[in-house]
């Protein structure tokens, strides 16, 4: 028997000087950062984390993250990220989040998709031996819209090049899921930031990278959006898009609205 | 009046899954990163903290850090950074620090300077108006040598670019403190970090990079150190030093012995 209030688990943050961003607010790769680590304290609450799986030799992989935010976490705000899971499957599970300010409000939404894979063959792993994660779908309002299908254009506007650092690898000995998500939104340039905000973001990893790696950042304008793919060689290690708002336009978005 | 209580200020840590390096350590970019917010906490306790400076027009710059570890905090360990203030005059304080690992033992020590400047000349200020910081100081122990004088090699041996992006980039505009290091300790590749940690670091920051900023990272093996100039054509930006130690070698350092 899973309680109710296990079944929505919430981190409260503030935000500190060192964390932000040259404006001031939250960074979302910093906001990418800390979905992940609270879909993990949340998951080990329930008994199906990565403690759990791996006695199946198995894993998590993040596969997909979408964020829809009407306002960043400004410095000093205390905030919080509630997480629920939406859906499950045997192949993969999907957790939503919601984001509120100091005073309370909800300011932005995420969905995630996690899959398990044998950590062996790196292969789809069947979840039917935590059939009880069932008991915890939660059907908490998530009114942001599920991620499309990205399509990254060939050949591409722009290319950068990136080699794969020390400080980019995480404990998995793979490049670190928020580091994409920095080198994707480095792709515009520090005014940008000033006068628009990244609204909506979505990425999908397709491969891991690892330290040493040499890749091309690859960008294209697609109606209002950039969409990236990070290549290695012929391989897509991830595709994103990137949605950006005027500030002072924020009070226009209704997606998330209650 | 200020209580002994207040002169050492401790913040406790747990190192998460999403904050680890790819040796399931805490980073040591990430450790000084946390070293600045937690002085940062203490100031702002002590009423000696930015907003207080900020009333005579002037603020806090970081000058020097030197960390001196035994072991660095592992994956999941409960851990603590304990500050005081070791000595203070008109132009500068002297802050040190303690790093404990879960079980209480002593695993680290740092060392830090920090100098006012006036916020618009950009030029040392005088620091007599909150003289009540001398009631701060405290003669708890830290047993690590101070910082020397670092002179990097003319010219050096190994030479990197790089241009800060968007993600480089702190509240101030400035580059972020912790992104220095990573740089410098980006010059080492991640089969090194697997043999050797970070035994001992300084870094001395002499002038402020931005956001576009082409830097040249520039390294020299000197004796048993890797000693680094980042260098914004002829401004040294920093300037640091990295002793590394082989793994395993832990016990017969004597510099964190009680």
């Amino acid at each position: 028997m899973t309680l109710l209030s296990e079944k929505i688990y919430t981190h409260a943050f503030r935000l500190t000087a060192a964390q932000c961003n040259a404006q001031r607010e939250l960074a979302p790769a910093m906001l990418i950062q800390q979905i992940i680590e609270v879909a993990t304290e949340h998951a080990d609450l329930l008994g199906v984390g990565f403690k759990r799986l791996q006695e199946d030799g198995n894993l998590w992989v993040l596969s997909r993250i979408a964020i829809d935010i009407h306002r960043y976490p400004r410095l000093l705000e205390r905030y919080s990220l509630s997480t629920w899971i939406e859906n499950y499957n045997r192949h993969f599970s999907e957790r939503n989040f919601e984001l509120r300010g100091e005073d309370g409000e909800v300011i932005g939404y995420a969905r995630t998709i996690w899959v398990a894979i044998n950590m062996h063959t790196r292969r789809p792993a069947d979840l039917s031996g935590i059939s009880y994660i069932a008991e915890t779908v939660c059907d908490h309002p998530c009114p942001m819209a599920r991620q499309g299908k990205i399509r990254p254009q060939d050949p591409p506007q722009i290319v950068h090049n990136y080699t794969f650092m020390v400080s980019d690898i995480d404990f998995n000995r793979h490049v670190n899921s928020a580091r994409y998500v920095e080198l994707i939104l480095n792709q515009f340039d520090l005014p940008t930031y000033d006068d628009f905000y990244l609204s909506r973001f979505e990425i999908e990893y397709k491969h891991e990278a690892h330290f040493g790696d040499e890749v091309e950042v690859c960008s294209s304008f697609q109606d209002e959006t950039l969409v990236t793919a990070i290549q290695l060689d012929e391989t897509p290690v991830c595709v994103a898009r990137s949605f950006m708002t005027p500030r002072g336009k924020e009070k226009e978005s209704d997606t998330t609205q209650q």
